[in-house]
């Protein structure tokens, strides 16, 4: 089935201990988009500017993303420059040039309507909101948000959270969400604002699924489930890690035929595998070449890593 | 089988979001000795002032531990003031008296000598290598250092090292001791100092155990095992974690018969699982109190938890 995307493209400047580059293909959607990509369908609304080629559309395209729904727009792409020389969990931002991301207003192509699962990437809750609202026929809702929004613009992402079948964040957003410290009573408050199931990222550690009565539609309240993150040699950059986590979850949720507890657990190891691909190298490298039994031989040793 | 740990027994004067304890039991071998007697037979080799008194030697005898290696000296018993007010994973040092332990010098009693397995908790590297040459006939070594150790005596450290099978310390610890920012090879770099096998604690999210050539007598290098760490409702006092974590993993290997790839996986659990107790409550109070029925269903949570 198909998972229709909302969120950013755009080109991202970044440093990390390994190197440095220079106006790479990134953003939310992009990332989402490509790690879903290995297990179905998938629809993206963006924006860009006169910067984005062919060539990069063609990373898209060239893993069967329908990017009919990425506009163009005059002027540049939104650009994000970054670093991660203090430390690889903590991206330091050194300039946001939103450019025509400023003006998003998402058009989603009358094409786009029978997609059955939509993800809201990290945008404006208001224009989440707005999406959400144009596709009132999916099956499942999910998305993402961060600090800014919880902080600046909270009553509007209140009305969004209540539409989320699932809600991905890290741990820094869930405590400042719900002002708990403590992990498990963060996730409670979280679900009580309206996601069904919350899905908190730790990084280099992994993430950890919380459950409600409302998860499975079966009023079955289930303990947390956590999927471990791979150790890996080298963290090239981190940068899209979480968008890629939650593209191999969303899209292995959408290969299937039904949301069970026993999915949403495998989902939650797809969704690390891809995660720890796309920090083996820059940008989007890596989620261009991977292949299916590539993904498959990852579980297997996240299996190994998790199973006793 | 019998484990004889070395290390620290004193009292410890705590504050964290859940409240304040004057001079509670604890000390590292304290909080291992608890772990580790609900799988085996645990004797202690300390020293204690006048202030430690029948009350607290019970603690320990209560639970079988062997306490004839703790030896009285005049004067008062260890005391370290902490506060977790900051951070519950980190520790703010407010005051530590070593009174009686200054002059800490390890007595072995002669019936101790047919112990198995050794533990060496956290002291002076000199005096774990004391420990370890009275000990020649161990059929296993494990132990555990920190920061000072590892900074101002390295030398020492690193001649400790070479002597043992499984060295226990936190992601920090790794990679202050390898120069490594990157677990895994920190991982790596570790084992080539000498352990066979590296479990690194990663405080909430649960530890890695990292395996060399050496780990099984087989020549076989294994891929990494991680236990996670179970979501609590409330962490009231994460002191004793670590010693509990390698109580748990050391006393339930020394209950079976031979080290293979799955016990020390699900050593890896029971680990974790004590661990978890540990911080329930302040103190040792809540590993006094726990059952091996709570223990093995500490442990299917655990599996719920981490198994697809």
């Amino acid at each position: 089935m198909s998972i229709l995307v909302v969120g950013s493209v755009a080109f991202d400047s970044l440093e990390t201990p390994s190197g440095k580059r220079e106006r790479v293909l990134g953003g939310a959607a992009t990332h989402f988009a490509l790690a879903a990509s290995y297990f179905t369908k998938v629809r993206v609304v963006g924006v860009v500017g006169e910067d984005f080629l062919p060539e990069h559309e063609n990373v898209l395209t060239n893993k069967g993303v329908d990017t009919k729904g990425i506009e163009r727009a005059p002027g540049k792409s939104f650009h994000w420059r970054g670093a991660y020389l203090r430390d690889l969990n903590e991206a330091d931002t050194l300039a946001t040039d939103l450019n025509v991301f400023a003006e998003f207003a998402p058009k989603i192509p009358a094409e786009y309507a029978d997609s059955e699962y939509l993800f809201l990437a990290n945008i404006d809750p208001v224009l989440q909101l707005r999406v959400r609202s144009q596709m009132p026929k999916v099956a499942m809702v999910a998305g993402d948000t961060m600090n800014y929004w919880i902080n600046a613009h909270r009553e509007n992402l209140l009305k969004v959270l209540r539409e989320m079948d699932v809600l991905l964040i890290n741990d820094k957003e869930a405590q400042m969400l719900s002002g708990e410290s403590n992990g498990l009573r963060a996730a409670e408050a979280v679900m009580a604002l309206g996601p069904k199931s919350l899905i908190v990222k730790h990084g280099e550690y992994g993430a950890t699924a919380y459950f409600s009565e409302r998860s499975f539609g079966d009023g079955v309240k289930r303990r947390p489930f956590r999927a471990p993150g791979l150790p890996l040699h080298e963290v090239v950059d981190p940068t899209g890690a979480g968008d890629s986590f939650a593209g191999g979850f969303y899209g292995f949720v959408a290969s299937q035929q039904q949301l069970t507890p026993e999915l949403f657990r495998r989902a939650m190891f797809y969704g690390s595998a891809m995660g720890s691909f796309a920090v083996e190298r820059f940008g989007t490298e890596r989620l261009q070449q991977t292949t299916r039994a590539e993904v498959e031989e990852r579980i297997e040793h996240l299996r190994e890593l998790s199973h006793l």
